[in-house]
Order: structure tokens, then C-alpha cells, then sequence
């Protein structure tokens, strides 16, 4: 690493702190993955000689990288290239997970943990207006961007209505394309709870993170003008280290 | 609280499975106030004799209402009422949080941690289209609702522009409403990102939490067509275990 830091150019006549010059060539060597995703940096006191900085010059630098996300820090063994967030537009458009993938220019790829028939848990008969021993449509999928685990989803859909869905493969189609070929019927309501929880052990394991690590857990159920009931209620739980959500609102708010 | 328990009457000779009548009724106790948030179940064994069921039953209401988030488990301690999480619609409306909260029957309070000029972070100025060494208003709250923190929110302003809300007392005002009253100026354009990250030391103390725990954290740039440059740049961390936001998406997705 140490020859790619000799590249970093630090001027000390021109009127911009010396340690945002190096915050922003890092950001540079990052950015055009000069450095590689995961790696270590070198220590403090190495990347001041290296560098011929001070040592708060280059503590203010990678703390900024790391508030901005850009750099992690783990006790004990040092400070990495952090892993680049998917910025996702889901909270304010309807697009499949391949479709949005797609369009980042990321390949994604889903794994089909369970399709099954099964009635509850009663959470999700509620959401879809059906008697609690209603016979549900339990599908469980890993989605991930570039082969990095990004969501682990379960969705419930009414298995009556449904069961053809039994004999989709997931790994290959979309839900909601799948849907609308076999039934015609096309999501176009979304309601969508947001909440961050801590990853359980499962989910870790799933998502290939330690236990605890922020998720964002997105509720969902999406209904159709297709169809007289909702077709479909999801909990999806999103790495907090590999997915943001951006969102526009417009008005006034009202006072 | 077995007093309360004794109060669940299950009935065998209804379809109902016995621990959906059992998590119904918890859930009824809850709701009602009748059980007091965060007071502690009785152990399972005693739940068992007090309610004359297998313990099976027992469990599977338990973790339903832990899944649900009713409930919380905390190791080698027990079982306990949550706090309940105010649903907030900040994601698809522009509403003050004062306004937000007291739309929810919650009294509202803001404790100012800092209001203060100063220069940097330079996320903040380049988000503001500003130069890195232009002098910002940096303001940091906690807010509160029915005294429970449920967000810790850092905003940074053009100094030169809003100089005059370094007068404010934002213990009482809202920021937006001052930008009106005093410039005119009315924030309608608000582009937010979301992602979730695990509770910092100083984070956990503000929101009273423990470090680690998940929050929600969201940046905010504010403009207003009143202004031609953004008026505002905030970093809001609001506690996972206490806020949960919902959205509604309408329209078709483009296969």
C-alpha cells in the first residue's frame, strides 16, 4: 500500500488544509479503487512519515473518512477501505431488485433459501386479510449486487390465490414479473414501514455480517388494482453497511 | 403482575390456537396500558402454573410478541414490555417534528446541545454549496417526546446567510419556522438519505441507549425555492428501538 500513499501529493502553500487534501486523495484512491475494497491502511504513525504530516493531520483526515463512511475502523486491528453503499430509490419508486440492480450497472443474483406452503405466523395473515389458518406462501431469498449479500427477504403471499408461485424459479424471476404472467395481476400500492434492528444470529449468518450489525428492516405490503386483497407482506432486512435509501419530498410543510 | 396474568382467560373449545388467544390477550394488556412498559413478565414456569398451559404455548406467544417488537428479551435477565415506536411520516410529508409529534397526542421538547458558528465539516459545506472554509451555524439537538430522546440531530446552516438564528432559542422554536418568520424563507424541497448504523458512544449517551444499538440515521439537505443556494444540511440519528417511519409508493414498476 505503502507505494500507492507515496502517490498522495500534499501542497502546503495553497489555502486548503493540508489534511483535507489528504482526505480527499484517499477519497480519490478509494473512489477510482486505487485501494482495494477491505484492505488495511497503513498505521497513523507509518502514513506520517510516508506522508511528512502530522499526526492530528492525518487522525482528522481518516476520522472524517470514517464519519462519511468511507473507511471503517475496528478496535484492536485498524482502519480499512470501507465497502461502497448501494444507494436505493425503493422508498420513493416501484422497481424490482433486478431492475434497480441493473440500472446501478451491479449483477445481481438471488438465492432461494425456502419456497414453502405454511398457515402464520398471524402477523402476516393480518397484513393480507385472511383467517388465521389461511394457507400461506412462504418464500425466503437472499438478493446480492456483484455477489456481496445486500437483503434477506421473507414474503408471505395467499397461497390459494397464488399457488402457481409454487413452481416459479425464484433464483431466475422476479415476484412481481411472475405475478403479472401468471395472473395478471400487477403490484401498484406499496406501503412501507422502515425501523433499524440489530442483526440476529440467523440474519448475520444470511447476510454474512457479525451478529448485531444495524439493519434496516423495511415491512412491506403491496397491493394491486388487480386484486380485491393485498398480495404480498415482506419483511426484508437491508445491511446497514451496503444499503442507503434516498428519498425527495416536495411542498410546504404546514405551520 | 399475576394479578394482571390471572386476568387472561383461555378458551380450549375454540379454534383458535391457545397461544394466539394467549399473545392476543398479552398484547390487549399492553395496548391498554394495563401491564407498564418496560416492567419485566413473570418466568415462564410461573406464567405456565398461573395460566395452566404447556410451556410450548407459552414460548410461541412470547416470541411472536418478541418478533413483533412488543416485547423484548434481554439475556440471563427476562422478558420485557418494549416502549412502543412512534411512527413517524417524515419520508414522504415535510412536517416539523413539533408538529409531527403533537399530530400523535406526544408533547414534543428539544433539548439544545450546541449552537454555534464554525467552519467544517467539509460534508456540510459541500452540501451547501458553500467554500470548505466558509463559516456555518452548527446547531445540535436532542429531541423528546413524552421525555423519551428519539433522535439527536446535527444542522448545519450558512452562517452568513442565517446569521440571525444564532438568536433563536430552538428550545421553543422550530428551525423551519424561524427561516420563515425571520428570512422568509421556506424550506419545500428536501432530498433524504437513509441508512442504518450502530450507536457511537456519545450517540448512545445523548439517546440514552447502549452503544451499539441500531439507530436510523438520516441526511437531510433542505431547500427552499425562496433561497437560490440549500438552506440546510442535517445528520439525524434516531433511536431503531423507538422510531419507525412508513411510506406510501403508488404507481406501476416498468418491467
Amino acid at each position: 500500500m505503502d507505494s500507492i500513499f507515496n502517490s498522495i501529493k500534499l501542497d502546503k502553500n495553497i489555502p486548503i488544509p493540508l489534511y483535507y487534501q489528504l482526505k480527499k486523495q484517499i477519497f480519490t484512491l478509494i473512489e477510482n479503487a486505487a485501494i482495494q475494497e477491505g484492505s488495511m491502511l497503513p498505521p497513523e504513525n507509518e502514513l506520517c512519515e510516508v506522508l511528512n504530516v502530522s499526526r492530528p493531520t492525518i487522525r482528522q483526515a481518516l476520522s472524517e473518512l470514517v464519519n462519511e463512511g468511507y473507511l471503517s475502523r475496528y478496535k484492536g486491528k485498524g482502519t480499512f477501505i470501507s465497502n461502497p453503499k448501494v444507494e436505493e430509490c425503493f422508498l420513493s419508486k416501484l422497481e424490482t431488485f433486478n431492475q434497480e440492480m441493473k440500472s446501478k450497472g451491479l449483477t445481481p443474483q438471488t438465492l432461494v433459501i425456502k419456497l414453502e406452503k405454511l398457515t402464520g405466523p398471524h402477523e402476516a395473515s393480518e397484513k393480507l386479510g385472511l383467517p388465521l389458518d389461511a394457507p400461506l406462501i412462504y418464500l425466503s431469498r437472499v438478493r446480492l449486487a456483484d455477489q456481496v449479500p445486500l437483503v434477506y427477504v421473507e414474503t408471505f403471499l395467499p397461497y390459494e390465490q397464488y399457488l402457481k408461485l409454487m413452481d416459479v424459479d425464484f433464483t431466475v424471476n422476479s415476484l412481481y414479473q411472475s405475478l403479472e404472467d401468471i395472473y395478471q395481476v400487477r403490484v401498484n400500492r406499496v406501503r412501507r414501514e422502515i425501523e433499524a434492528i440489530n442483526a440476529r444470529r440467523q440474519e448475520a449468518e444470511l447476510l454474512q455480517i457479525t451478529k448485531n450489525k444495524a439493519l434496516i428492516l423495511v415491512r412491506t405490503v403491496a397491493s394491486s388494482d388487480d386484486a380485491p386483497m393485498p398480495v404480498e407482506f415482506s419483511i426484508a432486512r437491508y445491511r446497514g453497511d451496503r444499503n442507503k435509501f434516498s428519498v425527495d419530498i416536495l411542498g410546504y410543510y404546514y405551520s
